[in-house]
């Protein structure tokens, strides 16, 4: 069913997917700002539609920012970036598209398919290929499931642009970064051009409504002054990320952070809060790159990829990101399953622990 | 007037390149394998198309590699790529090409077109856009007399391929050289697509008639044991390159290289052979970016660039490129005028000394 989207849900939209986006995929806050924008300029609302209210000859074209979200903090997108990419890719298919989609749930691509939506008064599908935010353009269920990322547009703020074509989506991934490098840091894509019916085989469903559900839950319980985490649990249970946990409640140690081939990475010691010293208290390490990956307490693995990872704010359960990890922070840790489409073996290949370098089998949390 | 070329003349036409690449341009080996291999494979031969003979409403799309020339010799190219090329330019612009020309008339690129006229029965245009070779991709009379450059089609060996738009030529050469170094150094264009009346104003006539000119009065003067030297100057004074002279002679002694952004950058330095020291002797200096761009003797600038400088085996006539220059070689160095389309100011705003950091005025080699 279509639900409109108007301003006073981005708030809860963003904050939503900050939670999705685990530490990474850069804040939304920004692209909050150019959906809003965008509504106002044109006095358009939002149209999202249901995966499943897809016609199969729909024609889905995927948007998103791709590059270093730090970026855009200092080199503001102008906000016609992804509508540029999206013609271009139009062009190139001889089609226009009836409907655009994030290709990341979580994170600053939660939004931009938002603004290209308004531009173009074009609904926006309510679902994604990533369920929460990755590194690189191949973690996708559309490319899980055989989806070609290519064509794909990548436009930048002069409206330079260029169209790929790769035999895969892994040198896609490689031919892009290059280019986004080469344009400043960032840039704005088009890909993963597809018809209603493959959109409705291979998206994860509800991302984006499940973003204003998180970000509503956590509004409402400090509103009423009750306790977010527990709201957030119960909400979960409802939804396709079934199995959510508190894994840890502590104050940070240390961060250790490094960028290294263009991703940011470390690890982020926790200790628990004691009092009196009534026992030994427990540590966590959690391992980031981007996002958080794994969570280890005391040697043992707690929650790991493709399962969220979300550091809060203990008081506000405001989603802390990879940046702003700091000494002393008071925060709690948040494990949640996720949807049965991101956990097949031909999708582990892709972003279970393995695929990030870590020694271990993927084990869902609800078996932790 | 069409003149047709057959295996036989490409080894002229392979000398007289390497001549005219003045040290860079990529040794011209591997495209004359390249265009033999085309032409044994389809039994064409190949129609060289003067300039004036294009209808205004020819549609010429030139062809070339770009990258480093180093690397063809390891990543030996199929032979399509720069076709391929071509076709994803068609088919972006809707157009097929009626013709194709070299944007380089010095080096490997005096081949490259040969080997999409041959494997597309196209015609080739004998005429090019640097008369010479160059670094960069805006080194081109048709950049300077306001052709775009794009849309540009660049693929690799696996026909992977990006089509770049962008708002000015450099840019486009930024965006073209990170996707090439992200397909592994070298890559094929297809670019400044043009119709036949723009083909007219803007190219430089006749540089592959006069590379083969080069390669036959060399070869010949080899066969007739007479001096290769004089032959050139007398052919060179029949040509727009009119004014060939014998700057130097005299062995190498030092050779300073260094890679510098992407580019071969580096000194020679050479000293006259006096018999009996009868007086001292003279030493010269030439300055190296990829190409010879400066040769000074004893503190006198003798000839710049966009003059050609060449460094030649004083024995065969054969042209030296910069990465064969050794110590001891005993070499002759001869500088040649370029035609009046290369020399106005706005062509020498591009590719004068002052452009590749030489605190010098632009002086014909006929004035020094």
């Amino acid at each position: 069913m279509a639900l409109t989207l108007t301003i006073p849900d981005l708030a809860d939209l963003a904050r939503g997917a900050a939670f999705l986006a685990t530490g990474g995929g850069g804040n939304p806050y920004i692209g909050r700002l150019m959906v809003e924008r965008a509504m106002r300029e044109t006095g358009r609302e939002l149209t999202l539609l249901d995966v499943d209210d897809l016609a199969d000859d729909d024609f889905v074209i995927p948007t998103a920012m791709m590059g270093a979200p730090t970026v855009i903090v200092e080199k503001l997108p102008e906000g016609l970036e992804a509508v540029h990419s999206l013609h271009a890719l139009e062009r190139r298919l001889g089609r226009k598209a009836t409907a655009t989609m994030p290709i990341e749930a979580g994170g600053v691509n939660s939004m931009i398919p938002l603004v290209v939506a308004v531009r173009e008064n074009l609904p926006v599908v309510d679902g994604d290929g990533m369920g929460r935010a990755f590194p690189e353009l191949f973690h996708e269920t559309f490319h899980i499931y055989g989806v070609s990322g290519t064509p794909m547009a990548v436009s930048d703020e002069y409206h330079d642009h260029a169209i790929i074509e790769a035999h895969d989506n892994f040198e896609a991934e490689w031919f892009a970064r290059g280019l986004t490098i080469r344009m400043g840091g960032t840039a704005f894509i088009a890909e993963y051009a597809m018809d209603g019916a493959t959109a409705k085989r291979t998206s994860i469903r509800g991302t984006i409504r499940l973003g204003l559900q998180i970000g509503r839950t956590i509004r409402e319980a400090r509103a009423a002054h009750t306790d977010p985490f527990t709201a957030l649990v119960s909400m979960f249970a409802t939804t396709s990320y079934t199995h959510a946990r508190i894994i840890f409640t502590g104050k940070i140690t240390e961060v250790f952070r490094r960028v290294e081939g263009g991703f940011s990475k470390g690890t982020v010691k926790l200790i628990e809060l004691v009092e009196n010293s009534a026992r030994t208290p427990r540590s966590m390490e959690i391992e980031i790159q981007n996002e958080n990956l794994i969570a280890i307490a005391d040697g043992q693995v707690l929650a790991m990829v493709p399962d969220l990872i979300c550091i809060l704010d203990s008081e506000s359960a405001e989603p802390i990101t990879t940046e702003e990890l700091r000494y002393g922070q008071r925060v709690t840790v948040m494990a949640v399953s996720v949807p049965e489409i991101m956990r097949t073996p031909e999708a582990l290949a892709v972003w279970g622990p393995r695929h990030f370098g870590y020694n271990v089998d993927y084990v869902r949390i609800e078996n932790l």
